[in-house]
């Protein structure tokens, strides 16, 4: 009764998908709730999810030359007022601070919501010789965006983030960087979190504040709205001239540099839920699973169980995060337990097992049960660990390619979603931004990003009939 | 003359100690300053000092069984108001959040000096019987205090830091929890640091706000100040009753749990720079700097130098982080750059060097000089940094002990500070807060720790001359 009673109280994702992610969130330990609206604490399992993408992407980073810096969490009013698109673009969300103690400041500041005014600052302090650039920086803090609308991970008040900040001699070398950091991105994503991304670029008015060009890396998730995963910004030499930083070049000459911002957020750990959940709760991919294969003792009070378990642990815990549950809850409700909480592989070893050499292996994404010899174990748990990944990621893939239409009018694109439910839209585009709005305002999906190098899929805009210009992905989204 | 410049902006130690730690951390490039006064931006070479201090405590925390949460950065007004002994500490000094975008909040938030009242607020969502006890969090974050007077790494108005809060069924389990961290916190400074603390209690005066007991570790600086690298605070059932945080326990009835909060911050960084730097710049333990071997090539635009210095580097980077300066300045100027960062060992090689087989080995602690076989490299660095770290600690030890009195009277206080400059006061006191002001304003050292294992040096108040309770260590402070 106790395990069916933990399942039980998750709504299913077919009922009411929002409800579902709510229940998952919640049930998982990732987060609770907190008495401020749209913040958050972020729990021990939760948390380390967070750990273990901050470990490979920060390999990534520093192997690519990247070097952590840590920059203030205020910007002064008059810091953030010196890039005009920038401050239009975040001053209506920031959390402004007015007193320190008792006393009113001079001078308000708000809390970081981003911290390109911050770089640019201390760019224009430390820059002012070729031999300065490039730098290469990125930081992994928190920022704060006041939004009305907030949900776990993918909409909050305060988020953890990591913003790279990258400035260049020359535009060629500032594009160059932001097409690297979204590959980085997108690899990561296939690659440990197991979701296929399209990676493209914004349309002028989805960009970034303050930027030239915003690329972007979108996911389709289970229920076939779109999440932008990561983002990948060139900035030009907007920001330099805004905050006058220069250097002299190797002809002796004054010049701006060129700059770049990228960024993923805790938002992926929603990108995760949503993608591999299923109905019996969260289902987590190997690479930043907290625990990757959990023993469940059958039997454990029969002597001998726990001890086996426990020297099957030391074998296993040289190579894999593995964990056994010696409490005293049934192996029934262990199972659900850890079902819930999406841990990639469930190892049961009782008396029987242990008498044949032997234990039962389930993977958790297909359910599917193998016995197998206790002496090749730490071989089988390689072999399905990257089972469950290649799993995971040919199912979300196929979820996409199911959800994907390719579209020549408004009507094609209505229909098809009323058919076969949300999706990602693929339809040519004019260019135009009144036409951008006509689509989503009829048919409901706004464009995620345009394909710059993907083969056409018609010559005239969905919209106007008009000479099409670009590939465009459409979506509704997160 | 290059490397001579380097060198000379440094104000000497002797001269003025402050200016001299100040130049220090613009020199060495551990941080800059912003518009802001009292926030800094931590640069990459601070940055990967606080990551390697990070790595080693966050693997002893959790191998003592602490788990990673991130709470949120604002606490409401209301929630910090509810311990009254916790408001009355830190409301005068925190940073005020009124408004969100250009809305007035409700009510107003203030940005984490310490996150006791979210954990509180958490635990009381998430602990209802003894078997979720005990909980051990600890989170890497930042905080604000909203200072007066500010120095990079001592004392800034945001600051980053570990806090670990712990909550348990029993007193006793708390108290050795309290007791357990400060002991990591001593390993640390001594086995990772080089710097030799003293353990000790904080005097009733001097504790945290809303603690029962805090404990911390005293370490004295080159100048003979002392500098509190770590505080680890007993909290008994005060903040559980505060925030209404009740559990059942095995005999069925509802209980207060007991508490714990324990935390280091990059003032760590601060102590490094003012135990170990010399007139020459930083000098940093093996364990924590970013380069802990720099190589410099000699005369490199011979053929083979910078290809030898390559191969010499991939022999030691598979243990060591070790780095090779390739670029156009003088070796003179490479030599004066890394003894300003405080590398511990330097490698130099020349043709000479490469024709016989060995390279020259440098440490920068006592700058001796050493010619080694190349096919000894990796044993020699290895038996180096430990060199170099034990040379710290013996050093700062020495001291330490140089500049500890014991001191009977008042004016023996005075007079050893006099002739031998500031440093621990070991001397004997009643317990009277009274006469732990008097002995401040009358000699200029406030109580730093009580010393509770320690044998007495006397029997009587070094003050008043009554019997005395406590022995305890008596300092100027940062």
């Amino acid at each position: 009764m106790a395990e069916k009673k933990l399942v039980e109280d998750i709504t299913s994702m077919e009922e009411d998908f929002a409800q579902w992610y709510t229940d998952i969130v919640k049930k998982a330990e990732l987060i609770e709730y907190t008495s401020i609206k749209g913040c958050m604490v972020i729990r021990p399992y939760g948390y380390a999810i967070w750990e273990n993408i901050q470990r490979i992407l920060d390999k990534a980073f520093k192997e690519t030359g990247h070097e952590n810096v840590c920059m203030p969490m205020f910007i002064s009013e008059s810091l953030l007022n010196k890039e005009k698109d920038h401050v239009k673009g975040f001053a209506p969300e920031v959390a402004w601070v007015t007193h320190g103690g008792s006393e009113k400041l001079e001078e308000r500041l708000c809390v970081r919501p981003t911290s390109e005014t911050l770089f640019c600052e201390h760019y224009s302090n430390i820059i002012h010789s070729y031999r300065d650039l490039p730098k290469l920086y990125n930081q992994w803090v928190s920022v704060v965006r006041w939004e009305k609308t907030t949900r776990p991970f993918l909409r909050s008040r305060e988020f953890l983030w990591q913003e790279g900040h990258t400035i260049h001699a020359t535009a060629e070398e500032a594009i160059a960087e932001t097409e690297r950091m979204l590959d980085i991105y997108a690899d990561f994503c296939e690659k440990s979190l197991a979701i296929p991304v399209i990676k493209g670029r914004k349309t002028e008015s989805d960009k970034f504040a303050g930027a030239v060009a915003t690329y972007a890396i979108e996911a389709l998730m289970h229920d076939g709205k779109a999440l932008q995963a990561g983002t990948s910004h060139y900035f030009g030499d907007g920001f330099a001239k805004a905050f006058d930083i220069m250097y002299t070049n190797k002809e002796n000459q004054k010049v701006y540099p060129h700059q770049t911002s990228w960024g993923v957020s805790t938002r992926l750990i929603g990108a995760i839920i949503m993608t591999h959940g299923d109905n019996n709760g969260l289902v987590l991919p190997p690479a930043v699973a907290p625990i990757q294969a959990i023993i469940i003792p059958i039997a454990q009070h029969k002597p001998g169980v726990l001890e086996k378990c426990r020297e099957l642990k030391g074998v296993l815990e040289k190579e894999f995060r593995v964990k056994i549950d010696e409490s005293d809850n049934s192996a029934g409700w262990k199972f659900a337990e850890y079902e819930m909480k999406g841990v990639p592989v469930r190892i049961e070893l009782g008396p029987k097992d242990i008498e044949a050499g032997q234990c039962v292996v389930v993977t958790r994404h297909d359910n599917k049960k193998e016995t197998v010899p206790l002496d090749s174990i730490v071989e089988v748990i390689r072999r399905k660990l990257a089972a469950v990944h290649d799993g995971l990621y040919e199912k979300a893939l196929q979820n996409r390619e199911r959800r994907t239409y390719i579209c020549h009018d408004m009507d094609s694109i209505v229909k098809s979603i009323a058919e076969n439910g949300d999706g990602f839209v693929k339809a040519m585009w004019c260019g135009d931004e009144h036409c951008e709005a006509t689509v989503k305002e009829k048919t409901g999906v706004g464009s995620r990003c345009i394909l710059p190098d993907a083969e056409p899929v018609g010559d005239t805009c969905v919209c106007c009939g008009k000479p099409a210009k670009h590939l465009v992905v459409w979506a509704k989204a997160y």
